[in-house]
């Protein structure tokens, strides 16, 4: 029997991923496009395919659940969500192509290159990448330009060389090593590779927020430690679950060399360190009203526990 | 033998070139990453390797003559005209990428995929393409946010769906077209694929100039023709030139059936166009103070007239 705090929870992570969805397709839409260029229908078509129908949309949660903390809601925070969706899920479109992990699904559906072309997958992640700004950086998403400005900052850093995409790269020299990877190193490529998106959901949430720095301290310890749970979670899940489940294949990390928490600790360990990790963020909580932030604190522990 | 105003023109060129040359590599150099992270190495060379030692550095400086009008210099434009290549170079990485136009050679070497391998070019590109935006929302490209953020949405606007991307896109669907295509189309699809980008650099000026609306509309005008006659020059180019002399596999648009306003309108009247659209955007300049413009109207000339 689910508590009441986490039926709460299972419906606002619903209802905002709801209205991600929506703000997503009005975003992509054909409207979108100036009127006086040749739309090109192909690769619009493919930015939907890979961003629309479907994911929790943990990412744009976080941006809405700690804009709210501060009294910020509306169109802002869910502009600022769906854009950090996008450069999520340009992410694994890029992630998917035959030069990188070459995969043929993605939760349960065929992966952009196989559903369209090779061309049209790198370009709709490139496309999709360079929306995402394009979103950030629109009025809509906040009246003052110096919020605009340090929320498109923050996305490229978070998404850039020394985050996501550096992160990227280091997975993929690391799986080409042949000694096993060291836990630290793990912690430290997954940061970058996974981490850095969702602190920034936290971070973007407390610049709509304008937030102090103390409370900016606070939430990016969330964030960090959030992060790092979803990491190993996201190991354990791959080491437990076969493909049926996951709507990927699964074990392959293991096949490959993959730099995992669980090849460098073992399952029980990672398994103490995830949860560790969620209670870390929750306590990181502290100095907000405990019933403002009560979604952030399940956010943490959903982010740990979750099954897929 | 030049004339005066030629060989100014050429010896200004040189000279922000160079001064684009030094502020990519001090952006590109490793104390550009936050210190806590670990350094993807070999993502940041690949950036460096796509990004650095070449190139007439067109684009930045349409944005540093334009910011110049308005007596707008140092670091900003710098910076905006750098941010703006980077856009550049990483379209050209995956360009050249075997998916799409499959090249192996660029400006006489080895393309990003040939020199590194393709998912380090994949992932480069995007690391330069994200970048960009960092550099461009950056406190030094600008005091005033709104500006950043202006630059932000105009370069989100120029690089993705409805501009470079959109167009890259809308090329490779025409190249498998059976039916030659109609040159009003071609030149539609090219001020989205090559156009944008050159129009933005001029933006990108006039927003650093904080130019008033009717000096905003005679530089869109002027960018609008520069990048047109660009595109037609690229194209005669690519029609006239062997390989020895262009450093990249020429003659290959004709066998693909690439779009081009060659194959459109035939090799004589291409040239007329491209030197009406050259004279065409010297003519918008005119409420400038021609010595001050005589550089911008040097471009455009320049461009249209270049031999590699």
């Amino acid at each position: 029997m689910p508590t009441d705090a986490t039926s709460d929870f299972d419906s606002r992570l619903k209802s905002v991923a709801d209205a991600i969805e929506t703000t997503l397709d009005r975003l992509l839409s054909p409207a979108a496009l100036p009127g006086e260029v040749v739309r090109p229908d192909r690769l619009l078509d493919a930015m939907r395919y890979s961003t629309l129908g479907g994911g929790k949309r943990l990412r744009p949660f976080l941006v809405v659940e700690t804009a709210r903390l501060f009294g910020v809601d509306g169109e802002g925070p869910l502009r600022a969500g769906a854009a950090l969706e996008m450069i999520h899920c340009y992410s694994l479109v890029h992630d998917d192509l035959p030069a990188m992990d070459d995969d043929d699904l993605r939760r349960g559906r065929p992966t952009a290159h196989k559903a369209y072309d090779e061309a049209t997958a790198i370009l709709s992640g490139d496309a999709l990448l360079t929306y995402a700004f394009d979103v950030m950086a629109g009025e809509a998403t906040h009246a003052d330009p110096a919020v605009r400005a340090a929320l498109v900052l923050g996305l490229a850093r978070a998404s850039g060389l020394g985050g996501m995409v550096g992160g990227q790269a280091l997975d993929l020299e690391a799986e080409r090593a042949t000694a096993p990877h060291e836990a630290a190193f793990v912690m430290r490529m997954q940061s970058m590779k996974t981490g850095a998106l969702l602190l920034y959901g936290v971070e973007a949430g407390a610049i709509l927020g304008q937030a102090s720095a103390a409370e900016r301290d606070a939430l990016k310890r969330y964030g960090v430690a959030l992060g790092a749970a979803f990491q190993v979670a996201d190991d354990i899940l791959d080491t437990e679950s076969d493909a049926a489940t996951l709507g990927k294949a699964a074990g392959k990390d293991a096949d490959r060399n993959k730099a995992t928490l669980v090849a460098a600790l073992g399952l029980d360990a990672a398994k103490r360190r995830r949860d560790a990790l969620a209670e870390e963020a929750v306590a990181a909580l502290d100095m907000f009203p405990r019933d403002r932030a009560a979604n952030l604190a399940e956010a943490a522990r959903f982010t740990a526990q979750r099954r897929s």
